[in-house]
């Protein structure tokens, strides 16, 4: 493809996402000119043709600017930062789990400036995308999602477009309910079916293999046979993310049983002080509400990703 | 092969999904003699080179003898009659859903008789066979699960063994209590997403893509999607198996807040009479919930298997 | 009791429970000078001695003013009025049901201006102070709350302190959650009682009579036993209170599994259409998810008010 | 009254309730022949007037037989060594909780001896008795009930009539499923209070005077404030006849949300240790799940009852 028409991409945030989106791309053969605030977590996109910024500044040089950080105040901070001089890119893609009300603050914004924007955040964690299975999930004018579904689908095989506006955040959170439902269900068949006599690894493979078997559902099967707990998803922003389907639950008057109970099972899981690991400790809690506890079944089983 | 090392099989009964077992052995390459109830409903086999067999006690001439039909009635029915000559399988292998206690009431029989037993549930549906996906759980003595396990990788790609005696049967119920439970979160966050805006199809072809998607998330998407309830499992079976699912909680002391939560929405689902078509109403439930009337959608959906 | 110490009463709102608390006062010997936006409702107070204002500032002349009006921006406006001249009372007892944040907002109103205050909410109906059984959860200071005493009591026997600030706001809540799960919990087993055979009016005649019965449940019984569901409370009010409760929750970090599961049954409820009539449609609704359709017993049952 | 038509009444069982409610009918008047296991325990019932049987079956002569012991195979028990004479008495009124099974197997076998039977199971505890506030609910031949009334009366202030069989057996069951979700229901708001700053005893306080209050939430005051979980009622025999209810709602197609969540809570709290002490620790439970140790207030607080 000529240089001419190949789109200049900035990409802000190259944490453990965002890194491993923005080296996807550059592999792709995007040009990428990336920018971190701690530069030398941007560095390795270098190897793979990316340009590493001094100044975020420098991106809004570029015609489409991906971002991809922690939360609503960073994504503030880093748009403030960008469209500080003259120049200006054509289109922002804003990746990261914000909340609608957030996101409909930066159409605002944009759209004061004339800058398209998409929002698009995703489905899976850095081994998720690692593995080339990824999958965005995008709302805004349609013209824009089908100018940047090229360089989406060098990040991700996958890219659904489902409307106008801020419908994509909502359809995230639906996502995120749905996860911490089927977690919580999980641990307890999973509890039911140890003390019934079935090691969990045997059980979960099964699991995994059946018609109920999901990426989710592989990718925490180490943590459940092997109770590593490292944290991917913390149960506070499990929490956060139920709550804000529940919130839109009210206000759209949609009853949600299952959603609101799995709620306060994180809840109370972190009032009993299991805050920091990974919110697939709701196994724990499970099996302390059953009267056993578990051990690592020091089984070696996949992760379906790698 | 050499015929003389090729097992023998015996088939009874072809239903929807025993037929679809059946054909797939048959094509596989396995010497297989039929028995239905209604001998029409076999006869079709004959074209994959099975033989059909006029009365059921023929079979117990077979080395292998697979059984799935109904319910456990049926079950002890057909065995009842298999055995009632002198000559007897060398193995049984049973696939219908059944209870611990008729499964194990099944091992006691055919043990006084010296004849192998291996429970083999499974997790699909005609199409999921059809499609090739299905999958086999499996449990009894392991050298039993070694020795079918050719037969049983001719009908499904997957086949797990969980245990000893009856604990394929747990496995079994676990995975239809996920189901529920599944269902109605999927439910929840469906009507959540429509009525912020989202159509269903949108909503479920970025979930069915995402990382929680799975093989039963696809399946019953047109039916979501078209509002399609034709049955494929009906209200009273699911809440069948969630009141075993819930029976072995009582038993093992394993509390269940969302798998009992959702037992009563499907009992309050049939309360309300919507017991005739297939359990996946529970989304006319939550939307009437809901305060909405939903139509269908008329878009063509992919189920994932054909 | 001379004149000169006894304090003059102003009372801001003359509606169902309003006048007869007024009523109350007033026959008791207080010097009560009454208002009410229609002037029409407030006149009857006047055969029990009470005066009627012509305009809501003469009663910022008293020494104490009660209130007790609809809702929050109510409250707000009634205090502009009262406040709009150079005369002030000493003290106001507000008694609305009104959110933590709005008494908050009040108290900080009535200090700037050197008045006392006194957050009284109170648990009862009309039915309920006519009888002389309601009862006040107090807070604020604790020498406002002892000065107040011998009104309250003339208005109700019961009339707990229970803090400084707001704290008796949310008491109030938790008392209005406690409502909603009782009554739910009491259609589930008087729907089951029903189906068991036994009649509801003998059920609820029981139970009134057990260490579980409660005003509430017996001022409930005709509602349950003859299906009058002339409204107390909306659903809606009800669904806004366990809201409040769910919000305290959150914040505070407790969560409520009861309560959050009875406020999706409000909310599938309102979904239904049952929306205008009692909250204790409750049992209708309960009636329907157990198949049944419920017909008034046609029993003359007590209030245990009247 | 004259003694020929003075019935006589033979008592059976003086634990805790039993010895209290044959004492109010000895000091009401009756002619009371007393018998328990441990003889020790009857005997002080002789200062009210009442004579100790040395051996269960002189109770057979006895006009009317009540029946106060621990479960269902204690009432077998007693009622065979009852009746293996040839005297019998004319009616057996039988207090214990048993099922629905246990005493539809007993009305049996007294039928087939033309004796008359009251299902009269009661709501209350042993000071309950002592108070003067129990309440029996009865069911059986309306006749007997007539008959049995004046001696009922004496005992307990209140007894309903509830129809025809066992029916009254349903009734306990629904009784003590609701103390259940009232207990949990309550434990959730005064823990809620209790993070907001409303100390337990001035929170209880107001609910106890309020429409909401029962005796019940009266007498479990002083466990809730000061953390006596000294054994009334143990978790398991709650969740037994919660589990009663969940059978009879499976059975009679009655869904149940909040019963079967609380049943859940309980099993949850068995399962993390919490077994011997009174089901009142269901509060400790919420505590834990909302972060904070409770501690005792020492406060004294009434229980209603003394």
């Amino acid at each position: 493809m000529p240089t001419r028409t190949r789109p200049s991409v900035g990409w802000i945030g190259t944490g453990r996402m965002g890194y491993e989106m923005a080296a996807r791309l550059a592999r792709g053969g995007a040009d990428v000119l990336a920018w971190n605030r701690t530069r030398a977590k941007a560095e390795p996109l270098a190897k793979y043709g990316a340009r590493i910024a001094e100044r975020l500044p420098e991106l809004a040089a570029c015609d489409i600017v991906f971002c991809m950080v922690a939360a609503w105040k960073d994504v503030k901070q880093v748009m403030g930062e960008l469209l500080e001089g003259k120049r200006q890119p054509r289109m922002v893609i804003e990746c990261s789990s914000i909340s609608l009300e957030g996101s409909a603050e930066l159409r605002q914004l944009l759209a004061a400036r004339g800058i398209e924007y998409l929002a698009a955040p995703v489905s899976g964690n850095a081994k998720v995308i690692k593995a080339g299975k990824l999958s965005f999930v995008c709302s805004g004018p349609r013209q824009s999602f089908d100018e940047a579904l090229p360089l989406l689908k060098m990040i991700a095989p996958a890219a659904s477009y489902v409307g106008e506006g801020e419908l994509a955040r909502i359809v995230k959170i639906c996502h995120n309910v749905f996860l911490g439902v089927v977690i919580q269900s999980l641990a307890e068949i999973t509890v039911l079916a140890q003390k019934a006599g079935v090691p969990r690894h045997a059980f979960l493979e099964f699991l995994n293999q059946s018609v109920m078997g999901s990426m989710f559902t592989r990718y925490k099967t180490p943590a459940f046979v092997n109770l590593d707990f490292k944290v991917t998803f913390t149960p506070e922003l499990l929490r956060k993310d139920m709550d804000l389907g529940l919130d839109a639950g009210r206000r759209l008057e949609v009853p949600m049983p299952l959603a609101t109970l799995t709620r306060d099972l994180v809840q109370a899981m972190m009032g009993r002080g299991m805050k920091e690991d990974d919110f697939a400790t709701l196994l724990l809690q499970q099996a302390q509400a059953s009267g056993i506890e578990l051990r690592p079944e020091n089984v070696a089983v996949g992760d379906g990703l790698s």
